[in-house]
C-alpha cells in the first residue's frame, strides 16, 4: 500500500455554533494558530480551506506563504456557497438568476486562487440548493440551473487543471438538498459532459442516507472512476453528526478504506468535523489518528486477506475476522 | 388531463405473513374470488400478477381466459426472485452461476408468457440480490452480474416487445439491496445499453429512503425518461409498511400526480399494499379510490394552477393552497 | 367542544439561524412589530415568551404592558437553557456546580417574573442537558442532578402558583438529550414528588422519536394527568424541521386534537416554528389557521362519531373516515 | 468482575423466514441438535425456549430432562403471544376478551411449566399488542387491558417465584406496540404494582429506537431498579436486523456492559439473532464470543479506569480510549 495523504478542515479547528447557541459553543481561535495545530497532526500534510472563512481575493497571497511556512498543501478549496444571506434560497440553483451569476462568478474566482495556491480542487457543497417543503419548488428548472452552473465553473477551471468535486449530503441546511445521494450527484456530473467533474463522498453525509460506503467507492468506480475527494467523519446515522472518526463505527471505516485502495483512489484523506464542545485541536487529532490506526490495520492483514474474505460472503468469517483483526485483544 | 389507468397485485388481495407469523394473519382466498374482487373495484382495469405464486407455464391460457372475462389486462408480471430457498443468497447476482442462469432462464421464460398475456412490462424487483454484513461482498463483481443479467433478459425482452422496470427498495429482505434508490437503478438501467430497461418507483419504498417522489419523477424524466411504472402504498417513512394509500400521507401524494401528468406519464398506477390484518379487497378498494380522489383534486386545481404554485416558491403560499384545495373546509 | 386558546411563539416571527448560516437568513424584526403580527392573527390571545431573548428583569412591566395593550396573555415564558455560552455542556445537570446553581436561580428570578405576568407556566427545555458521545457521560450523575434542580425550582414555583412544563426531544442540539421521549421526561417528573411538574408535547419532537402524539396524549392522562402544554409544528419525521402545521401531515394532527379534547386538555394549542426562509407572520399564521381547520372539522364530525371510529378498530373504515371527513371533496 | 451467565434463544439456531421467503431461508433443524449445539458454545450455560414452538405441557418433562442431559438451565420462557393467528390483532390487549383471557390463561400455563423447569423469568414480548394506523385503535382502553393482564399474570407468577420481564420493541410486527421504549414499558411494570414485572432489554430494539443501551441501564437501576433481563443483536440502528454481536457497533457493547457491571446486574446476557441466511450455530457463537471479549477488555481496563473516563465527559479522551484499549493495534 502506498502513502496516504491525509488533510484536515482548517475551519473545524475553531469555533462551531448551531441554530440555538449562534455565537459559538468556543472562543474564535487565531488562523496562524490553527494553521500551526493542523501542520502539528502526525502526518497531515493537507489543509482546506473554505471561501470567505480562510480565503478570498485579498489574502492569497498571504496564506500561500503561511501554509508553505508549514510544509502545508491546500488540498481543497471549499467555496462558500452556504454562509451568507444571498444564499439563503440557493447558489447555482437559485430562483433569482442573479444570484445563480454570483454563484458562477465566485466559483471562477476561487478556481483562480486555487490555481495560485498550487490546489487542483474545487469541492462544491451547494449546501442551500434544494427545497423545504413538497409542491414548492420546480424540479426540472432548479436541477437544469444546477447542471448549466457546474458544467460553466467546470469548463472554466478544465482549462486551469482544476477538478470540481461535488459534495453531497441528503438534507441540512434545507430538508432536501438536490445533491443528495451518491448516484444523483453522479448523474449530475454526468450530465455537464466534463470530465473534471466528480465526486466528494463524505463518510457521515453517507450513513445519514443509509449508504454503504465501501458499496459507494465501488460503484463510483465502475460507473465513470468519479470519486475525487473524501471526507472523514462520523455520526449515529440519522443525522450529520460530524463527530471524531471511530467513536460510534469500526468496520465501515476498515471497510471503506479496502475498497478506496481496492478502487486506486489517489486522492486525500481528509477530516470534516464540527467539534462543538471539544477542544478542536485534540479532536481533529484524534480523527486522523483512528484514521492512520485502520490504514495500518488494513496494510497488517493486506489486501489479499481482505479480498478472500469479502470472496466468502459469509457474515460469520467475517465476524470472525472482525474479533481476530480489529477488536483489541483482552 | 387523460384518463388513468388503475391496476392491482392480485397478491395483495390475499393472505399476508411476517417472520413472526409465518401462516399468514388471514385465510388464504381463491384464486377466482380475487380476480373478480380485483375487477369490481371501481376503475380498475390492469392486475400486476407474481411469477410462481400467480403465474406459470401450466397456467397461462387459463389465467389469460380468466383476465378477459373480467375485462382485465394484465399490467405486469412481477417475476418470482425472492420467495422461494433458491433465490436465498441472491438471483441476478447470487454468488452461483447456477442460480444466476436459473433467474435469467426463468425472467425470458416469463417474458413469454406476458406475450402469451398481451402484457408488455416485467417488473424486476430482485429483493435478495444485496449484501447483510459489511466486508461479506463483492459489491464490483456482483454489481456487475447484476448489469449482466438484467441486459440478457432485457435484450430478449426487447425483440418481444417487453420491457423490464426495475423496482428499487433501498433495504428488506436485505439490509442493503443493490437495486437501492431510484438513481443507483437508473444507473444499472443505463449500463445495460438498452432503451427497455427502465425504473418502477414504489412510493413507500421512495418515502423509506427519504426520497421525495415528485422530485424522482421529474428526475428520471431529464435523464432518460425512463420511468416505466408506479406502485402505491403508504408508511410511516422508515419502513416499507405498505399500508393503504393515504393513510399517513397526502400532499406527498398531491405532488407526485402532478409531477406525473407533467412528464407524460402514460404507464399504470397500481396498488401494491400489505394488508396484513386488513380486510383485502375493502384495504386495496380504499388505495384506489383515494388515488383517484387526488386525480380528480388534481384536476380540479388545474396543471397551470399547480405549475403557478410551484414557480412561487412559497411554502406559505404551498400550504394556503393545501387547506384550501386538498383538505375538507368545515 | 369548548373555545379553544391558541398561541404563538414570540420569537418564532422573528430571524432564525441555523450552523452554517449564523446571521440568519433573514434580518431582526422589531418585538413591538413582532407583538402587533402575533394579536392580528386570527383566534391568538397568547403568546410565549423566551428568557433573554425577549424577557429579562430589566423589561418585565415594559413586556406587561405591551401584551395587556393588544390583549395578549402570556401563556408561557421559555427560560434561555440553551443559547448562552455558559450552556454549552449543559444546564441543570451541567457537570459544572456553579453552572447548575446559576439555572436554579435564573429559573427562580424567571418564575418572579411569569408571576408578574399573570403567566402560571414555564416551560423548560434544558437542551444542553445531554451528551454526545458514548462513553463520555455519567447518567446517573447527571440525571439526578437534573432531578434536584427540577425539584428545587418546581418547589419554589408550587408557591407561587407557577407550573413547570418539561419539554422534550429526542436530540439536537446534543446528539442525545436527558429529555428524550414522553416517558423518560414524565418519570423525572414524577421524581419529583411535586405535582406542578408535567409536560410539554412538542408534535414535531415527537414525530422525530416515532411517537404517535395521540396515544402520548392519551398515556399521559393515564399515568398522572401531566399533560400541561402543547407545541404544533410539523416535519417529515426524521429531523425537528419545524415546518409550518399540516404540510406534511394530516391524519395524525387530526388523531391528537381528538385526544386532547377527549383527555380534557385545558391548556394552550401554541405554535412553534423556525420558519428560516419564510416570511414569519405569514408562516405562522398558517399554522394557526391549519390548527383551527382542524378543530372545524373535529367539531364537525363530532367526539361521538370518533370514538365510535376508533373502536371498530378498522383501519380501513379509518381510510373511507379520511376521504370522507378530512380530505376534500372533488 | 464476577462470572457472568451467557445464553442463548433455542430457536435462533434453527430456521428462520421472513414475510417474502415464508418457508424460511434454510432447512429445521432436529431440536436435540440445537440443543447439543447451544451446549458446545463456550461458557454457554443458560437456553431460552419459546412457547409452542420449544415447549408446551406435552413436552415439559423430556425438555427438562433434555437440557439437565447437557447441564443447560432454562434461563428464561418466551411465551409465544406472536406466531399464532389468534394472536394476529393482540394477546393481552386483543380487542376479543376471549383472546386476552386465553393469552392470560397460556401465561399461567407457562408460569407452572418455568417452575417445572427451575426457570424463574417469563420473558414477554407481546409483539401483535399495539396497532398500526393513526385513528384505528383506543389507546386508552388497550392499554389498560395490557396493564391488567400483565397484573393478572405476574401475581400469579409470584407466588410461584417467578418474574416476568417485559420486552420492548418500537415497532414490528406491528407499525406501533405498547412495549415501545424502555420508559413507557417501565410505566406499565409500575402499574401493575408488583415488584416482580420489570423490563428486557433487547440491545437491537434499544438501537432501533435511538436508546443509548448504557444510558438505558442506568435509567432502570434508578427508577426502581427493574432490569431483569438483557437480549443481545447487533443492526444497523433503523430496523431489528438481528445480527451478530459485535458486527457493526463496538464502543456501544463496551458502554453498557460497564453499565450493567456498575448497576450490578445479575441476569443473563442471551443472544437473540436472526441468521437468516447464515449457519445458526457458528453465527449465535460468534455473538458469544464478541460478548465474552468485550466483557474480558473491561475486566482488563477496570471499572474504575471506565468510571474516571467517564466522569471526565471528554469525547477526545474517549475516543483516546477507544483506540488504546478496544481497537487492535497495528
Amino acid at each position: 500500500m502506498k502513502n496516504k495523504k491525509y488533510s484536515v478542515i482548517l475551519g473545524n479547528l475553531g469555533n462551531t455554533c448551531d441554530r440555538f447557541l449562534s455565537s459559538g459553543y468556543k472562543d474564535p481561535l487565531d488562523k496562524d494558530v490553527m494553521i500551526a495545530q493542523a501542520a502539528s497532526i502526525e502526518g497531515v500534510t493537507g489543509i482546506e480551506l473554505v471561501g470567505t472563512w480562510d480565503i478570498d481575493e485579498s489574502n492569497v497571497a498571504e496564506m500561500k506563504r503561511k501554509l508553505a511556512d508549514k510544509n502545508l498543501q491546500c488540498s481543497s478549496i471549499i467555496p462558500d456557497l452556504f454562509a451568507r444571506k444571498k444564499w439563503g434560497k440557493g447558489s447555482l440553483a437559485a430562483p433569482a438568476a442573479a444570484i445563480r451569476q454570483d454563484a458562477i462568478a465566485e466559483l471562477k474566482a476561487l478556481t483562480d486562487m486555487a490555481v495560485e495556491l498550487h490546489c487542483d480542487l474545487l469541492n462544491l457543497w451547494p449546501g442551500q440548493d434544494g427545497y423545504d417543503y413538497p409542491l414548492a419548488a420546480d424540479y426540472l428548472e432548479e436541477r437544469q440551473w444546477l447542471i448549466d452552473g457546474v458544467r460553466e465553473v467546470a469548463k472554466y477551471a478544465q482549462a486551469k487543471g482544476v477538478k470540481i468535486a461535488l459534495e453531497y449530503k441528503m438534507k441540512e441546511p434545507r430538508t432536501h438538498s438536490y445533491l443528495a445521494r451518491a448516484c444523483d450527484t453522479l448523474l449530475i456530473a454526468q450530465a455537464t459532459g466534463l470530465d473534471n467533474v466528480g465526486i466528494t463522498i463524505d463518510t457521515g453525509h453517507a450513513f445519514l442516507a443509509y449508504e454503504n460506503v465501501g458499496e459507494v467507492v465501488a460503484l463510483l468506480k465502475m460507473h465513470g472512476d468519479r470519486l475525487f475527494h473524501m471526507h472523514f467523519n462520523d455520526n449515529y446515522t440519522s443525522w450529520d453528526d460530524d463527530m471524531i472518526v471511530g467513536s460510534i463505527h469500526l468496520v465501515d471505516y476498515f471497510e471503506m478504506l479496502y475498497w478506496l485502495e481496492k478502487t486506486d483512489f489517489a486522492g486525500w484523506y481528509s477530516i470534516d468535523e464540527y467539534p462543538y464542545r471539544e477542544d478542536g485541536y485534540r479532536s481533529i487529532r484524534s480523527s486522523v489518528l483512528f484514521l492512520q490506526r485502520m490504514h495500518a490495520l488494513l496494510a497488517k492483514s493486506g489486501m489479499a486477506a481482505v479480498e478472500k474474505l469479502i470472496r466468502l460472503r459469509d457474515p460469520v468469517a467475517t465476524t470472525e475476522f472482525i474479533r481476530e483483526n480489529l477488536v483489541a485483544h483482552a
